[in-house]
């Protein structure tokens, strides 16, 4: 990388980070007054077991040559420990692990409030290996065939479009938070309001500005493609926002705070797969309709009784798909990207690559970790004990609260 | 742009971005506990309108070719739908979209609390094409003579220096937050406290690191006029703080933290013009006077029982003023600006050009927005129903409320 | 600097700004709720005076040329008014503001919630310039014999390797935290817990974003050795969390979210130093290890009854010499730094030269800033009356309170 490259992803990898902050401040704000610090500790806790485990094999199941040239998973030895980052490639490894780190902590959606923090500890670290390994191999990993290298297989076999990780990162994310929840199962009492939305906001704020960082530094350099997905990243957002306080305010009359932070986190969901390949009109768009399908997803939750407790599925999990969907249907061939959606002529192949990309990333992701959580339940039960719940995480599982406002 | 450029201007408009969540939380925290989400959303909410209005037309308003040559506004369609952002100049359009959005999230103060949201999102879109789009032409449009391009008057015909938006960024907020306030009277109540310091502070911290990427990212590079700038507004903050808790304690006997976020804000607002044009103990002394002038107007509201509820006017507007006049009596042609103040040597045409150029953004700013709200209310009234600003907008306008901590 | 370099630094810079609401928020969250803007605002106010400060004269006593040629004290007045930094450097200069105006902000930990604030800010500007200047010259005061320039005793003689600021900053802290503590005595009242945890951990995380300019920006550019410790650092963060829960997870039978953020800061504090030195095995063993002794230095806090309100000298001081010492036992010459540890077959002479410097810095510091302390009260009572404390220095002060929830 020449310095200027290496000054922007410094600065975009320092706004990743922002994320561990903001989606604490996201999840503990929605939760309940009695599970606030057990909350924000899940999604902590992914940044510190991903650093273990992916400096030890992570990284090379991610972007090792393909074990048998098959395209399926890196060689988990080709990076073990780091070493050959010491001369370069530090900043790259560095991005890598928080991608990794940020997808865990968002399936903390799907068990917070009634998993035991060990568990969800020997969970995340299993999770990053098995669920997050193999699907960031498939996406992020491209071969190099004068090199001798395999990448993953939908990237160069189904040659599969998906910016910034849509496929590994949301739509995975989503899926393995549904699944955890249904292994799970229903807290006792979801009636609970989010307890602090000023906070949920700062989260949703910092969640932005690490998006800038996210997609941004996807472009692996300070060049156009890095100023492009800027803009439609920004104006996803936008989308977002407007997107899910329309629904709102058309289906139950007001427009809230916790769907106006929910749809700018949808809108940046929907973008992130295509935010080189839209019309800055068509991110505005893009944020609006995975804003509205990410509303229509927490109300299918909410009739099938599935208790995810901050909507990763819907929020990334659907809001990542009609993402992708849009692009196949509109992407522009003037955005960086050079293809156009099949409703401007473009290739109808696009269709089934996409969807079969979708459809293999929520099927593997729910799949395993459905397994993963029903063989740990089976060997120890992962669930907090009734009374533990009743009392709330913070206290039960942690002896401390969120607030200590005695003296007000 | 080269890559280094792109680079700072990657990371600069991430950090304007910032903005968003800190003035959420700036006015929030402010704001008594039951209007603490519809102050939120109000300033999110500039970034959603904004997104749509300045793609549409805005940007040309702002950057286009004067209409008739004139200076006065820019040709609206130059940039529809930003299409020709789609082979370069993506950044600099994001970061234009951020200016104009953070204009009208600053107006918020001169309505929050009382105004009812969709009449502020209607608002908002009217505001930035009609004032702010102008305001904005005739500052930061540049001319170019050569290649036939007529720039906005105050820049090409009055020479006037602006280093980041003094005029058409802050006093124009100031001014047009106070004509709100008057068109849509006072609240009922204004006895309540802020209701949350603490967030108020966040938002405080927040704007300060927003401002590194506004006077930052405006010297368009990596360059040592960036650098200067950051030095600078770094030491006007240290100076407003300072400022503003020195008058509290001579005045009241005590400092407060509100006032150390107000002197922070206020120095920020004071070096915006003359970031690029005064020496760094100018610096500081433009932050102290700016917090100085800012405390005198926040007093001066209080006399005459405007209710701008979170001072725009006193902060961004007078703060504003007296930055820029500092500039006109002590700038030092040793900064990069190249330019003395009249005190040491300089033009005395400084005086007028600054006079005039302050006094046209202030009337134009006010008369404008009083028409545009005094003619909304004619048509509908804006104003919420004194029952719902009694239960507070919270609930009453968004169905919930900031806090549930009942478990506590 | 070229403009890759610039566009980093200007980066970092505001990085390093976000450190100043996120320790306010980390003391401010930690404090009682009688406590929080008091505690707040002596951390902000650490910018404030050090903006002053630092611009008559720390800046010459930092970096100037050592006066008599003795590697003690830089000349003060080499770089009065910053008068030079109109031309170039002025990105450095800031740097260096920042770097100056967080230390003192650290030294806040051991007066919270018993010090007049006049009295604070009166010992802020005396310890920039008595305590920080010398340490802060010692250590970043390279000389340069071909130009007759002098550097620091520390850097120039002993031939310390201190990568960014571990002994000047964080054990300098530390120690003159634990001597204010000291001179002060402890608080009546030291029962209250944390007031607001989810604050406490947004400041942890702002500061860990912090961090990352701190030790990033330290490379003085867009090069490898920023790439290399921002992986260390982020790798440090994470390897703290894991440590100090895993200490509370066997000590007390559950980790905690006071420990999790008290662990993500020590692992910081221990990389600091030898962010550079360290294989990324030993950047995660590092963290675990800082923050081990972190823990293991608040037990020793409680059992002498020393009132380190928010324990600086265990997070930063002990912290900090723990992670200094890993380095002479495990640095590996495959880093940048390049040399090895003891262990590895490094250089004995790194036991003293490292031990030398601990020792000389934890001894100037306490002794120095306990005489300042003692003196200081000695003409005038620093700490404020009984009644005022048993009040809470929110309201007794500053006549004010953080919350305001009666509508809740």
């Amino acid at each position: 990388m020449n310095p200027a490259d290496i000054a922007w992803i410094l600065a975009a990898t320092a706004l990743v980070l922002v994320m561990f902050p903001g989606l604490s401040m996201l999840y503990g704000g929605m939760h309940d007054s009695r599970n606030v610090l057990n909350t924000m500790m899940m999604v902590m806790s992914g940044l510190a077991v991903t650093s273990v485990v992916y400096v030890l094999i992570g990284h090379g199941l991610v972007l090792g040559n393909s074990v048998g040239g098959l395209g399926i998973i890196g060689n988990p030895f080709e990076y073990a420990f780091f070493d050959e980052f010491m001369k370069e490639g530090a900043l790259n490894a560095a991005f890598y692990v928080l991608f990794a780190a940020i997808s865990i902590s968002l399936v903390a959606s799907g068990a917070a409030g009634r998993i035991k923090f060990g568990a969800w500890i020997i969970f995340s670290a299993i999770w990053v290996v098995v669920v997050y390994g193999p699907l960031a191999h498939w996406v992020f990993a491209f071969g190099d065939p004068e090199a001798g290298i395999v990448g993953g297989w939908m990237r160069d076999i189904l040659q599969l479009h998906d910016y910034a990780g849509g496929t590994a990162i949301h739509m995975n994310a989503g899926a393995a938070g549904l699944a955890l929840a249904m292994v799970l199962g229903r807290r006792k009492s979801t009636t609970m309001r989010p307890h602090n939305l000023p906070i949920m906001l700062i989260g949703v704020g910092l969640l932005m500005i690490g998006w800038i960082g996210f997609n941004g530094g996807t472009a692996a350099g300070a060049n156009f493609l890095a100023e492009y997905v800027v803009l439609t990243t920004i104006l996803a957002a936008g989308g977002g926002m407007l997107g899910f306080m329309t629904i709102e305010r058309f289906r139950d009359g007001h427009a809230t705070m916790l769907g106006l932070g929910t749809g700018v986190i949808a809108g940046l969901v929907g973008i992130t797969p295509v935010a080189d390949a839209v019309h800055p009109i068509g991110a505005l768009a893009v944020g609006f309709v995975a804003a509205a399908a990410a509303a229509w997803g927490i109300t299918w939750k909410r009739r099938h009784k599935v208790d995810d407790t901050f909507d990763v599925f819907a929020v990334h999990g659907i809001a990542g798909i009609a993402g992708a969907l849009f692009a196949v249907l509109f992407a522009s061939a003037a955005a960086p990207a050079g293809f156009n959606g099949v409703v401007f002529g473009g290739d109808l192949n696009l269709i089934w690559r996409e969807g079969l990309a979708i459809v293999v990333t929520l099927g593997y992701s729910f799949g395993m970790t459905y397994v993963i959580a029903w063989v740990m339940n089976k060997i120890r039960p992962i669930r907090v004990s009734e009374e533990d719940e009743e009392i709330g995480l913070d206290r039960s599982v942690h002896a401390e609260s969120a607030y200590d406002l005695r003296t007000l």
